[in-house]
């Protein structure tokens, strides 16, 4: 039987989606182990308010426990916790921290493979994109940054690697802002869908960080990114839905205000469905000209035809070039975000496996007689 | 710097796609040589008629200027080419051959990986797909067998080897299918579409090989078979366009007599539009009761508004629930179905790495002074 490789892990941000990861990951424990020779040790977890670092490491199901039973200590930092760790590692940023760059830079210098959820590391100054990006393609793996569990950074990387040229990505990156432009086309008040949405959990607790477009922003200017583009998140051209006298006011202010705005929204609908098209917070990619904005859109396309919280990602290439490739479903939920960062383990797993000259080797020569 | 790692390829079927992608492979030979430090080396080229296997190998640059020049010579058979090749190699087979299952199998039990775009090995006997798959799902790569480029085979596995359960799959795998009833909603007549759809090459020279289903029932079956159902092509429920007075006549009488079909459909088409809802010829994979049929489906729906060529697949799981995950775009054409076949070279070429005890590393162990 085969000695299995022993991968160190150290988990960054330990959310819903950071504790979904490792119980999907214990559930698959004996089948890593089985089919893939792979042991995942936890090394380290660390969030904002605790560092948590058990000595010698435990498995996903041995840390599931620890959790549950409160078994967790106050361990080492994590700049140590870099330093100290041994290769094959992998450090895994579930946070929605912008304060992670630091640590994943040291993690690659020390041989280490990253996957990340946040995006915020991605869509901070060009610079450190680039820098993380300079210790290759198959050291650091982002799926879910744009379309939670979609595959979307994957088939683009695809296409690119097998030398077609992307000439356009557009499409619908936020299942709260879907979701509020469905239920104005049904002929509900702008200021309602907005409140209900927040009631329902589906926006963050200011609803203006939805509506804001930033975070959609953010996706769009990662997805430029990855097209070679050597782009600024200002640069993006981004016309948000909070009017600039409604920015500065507390979230109970601007809840009240809302209803000024329905008058607004109630017209720009009706105008589009007289044209048979629909209003969407579009997201899109092009060469020197990437924009989220409020726009018309035939009903019956792709986008427009798009209904409540799923997100679409509309890549339009060289080879596909008249017909468009389609990804469409949920790009929001902890449990398919968590299993979008699961595949991403596994990629890594793979990587780690082709790059690295097995030692082990060492040990299984035929001894000379 | 450090020694390209030579992996060795036998393609079988050098037809459009198969031209094709040593196409693509040859303009990507520097980068694949530079970033993954991989040098492919054709040691064979296979098709119905003349076997060429050039001596020492050829890269695919090489390769595409013999092919040009004329300059391939009759060369030895494939199964004493799969005999004698070294390790680490890849068997390459985009033939429509149900006749490669003994060569797939010789070249498994050799070491070799799998790269197909040929769906007949996969579609045979459930016992030969059972054969092909003991060697490990890392051994053999299909993406391009449902939906050709579009990431379909890749998705599905990544759900279930991240803990999903696919509970039900569906679509539109026949961009022809797709044609022909886009443009009777139109209010075209049967016949006079199949003539054009024929006319213009969508359909294989008789129409009735599309008409059947067979090919898209085979791709059912081999989407069944991922789910782990133990499925034969003749338990799938096929109910196919062409009717049982017209199976045996000529291609022309054929034709002649598609006529007779022309109000049938133009008042299923009626009668369903008067519901809002579209003629589909839908694939459905199931526990234990797969189709393809004829249906009424919501014009609203995805599947319902699919317009012209294009494949969608629809994919409902546990985590992926209440709203699926779809994937859509061309599901056919030379260049797409290379680059997926392309995009499985690169996997298999990531697996032999992963795999592989590296030979090479005992020259490079330090040596004891």
């Amino acid at each position: 039987m085969r000695k299995n490789m022993k991968i160190n892990i150290l988990h960054l941000g330990f959310g819903k989606v950071g504790t979904e990861v490792v119980r999907q990951l214990s559930d698959f424990e004996r089948v890593l182990q089985s089919r893939l020779n792979v042991e995942l040790n936890f090394l380290g977890v660390f969030n904002s308010k605790t560092q948590f670092l058990p000595e010698s490491g435990l498995l996903a199901s041995q840390l599931i426990v620890k959790m549950e039973s409160g078994g967790l200590k106050e361990g080492k930092d994590l700049d140590q916790a870099i330093s100290k760790i041994n290769e094959p590692f992998i450090l895994l940023d579930t946070t929605a921290s912008d304060q992670t760059f630091p640590y994943l830079i040291k993690a690659l210098k020390k041989g280490g493979y990253l996957v990340l959820s946040n995006k915020k590391p991605l869509s901070g100054p060009y610079k450190n994109f680039k820098k993380l990006m300079e210790f290759g393609e198959n050291r650091i793996f982002f799926e879910t940054v744009v379309g939670a569990g979609l595959p979307v950074i994957k088939t683009i990387k695809d296409m690119m690697s097998t030398g077609d040229e992307i000439i356009k990505i557009e499409g619908s990156f936020s299942g709260t802002l879907g979701f509020i432009f469905t239920e104005l086309q049904k002929g509900r008040k702008f200021s309602q869908v907005v409140k209900e949405a927040r009631d329902q959990g589906y926006t963050e607790p200011d609803p203006r960080d939805d509506l804001s477009g930033l975070d959609i922003a953010r996706k769009v200017l990662i997805l430029s990114r990855l097209l070679g583009q050597k782009s600024e998140l200002r640069k993006i051209n981004l016309s948000g839905l909070v009017p600039d006298e409604m920015k500065d006011c507390s979230v109970e202010d601007f809840m009240q205000k809302l209803i000024h705005l329905d008058a607004l929204y109630a017209v720009r609908i009706k105008n589009a469905s007289k044209k048979n098209e629909s209003l969407r917070f579009l997201g899109s990619v092009e060469k020197n000209k990437s924009s989220v904005q409020l726009l018309e859109i035939d009903s019956s396309s792709d986008i427009g035809n798009l209904k409540g919280p799923d997100n679409i990602v509309v890549v339009q290439s060289r080879r596909y070039s008249k017909n468009p490739l389609v990804i469409k479903g949920p790009g929001a939920g902890i449990e398919v975000t968590a299993a979008g960062v699961f595949t991403d383990i596994l990629e890594a797993i793979k990587a780690i496996k082709a790059n690295q000259v097995i030692p082990a080797v060492l040990n299984t020569l035929p001894v000379a007689v």
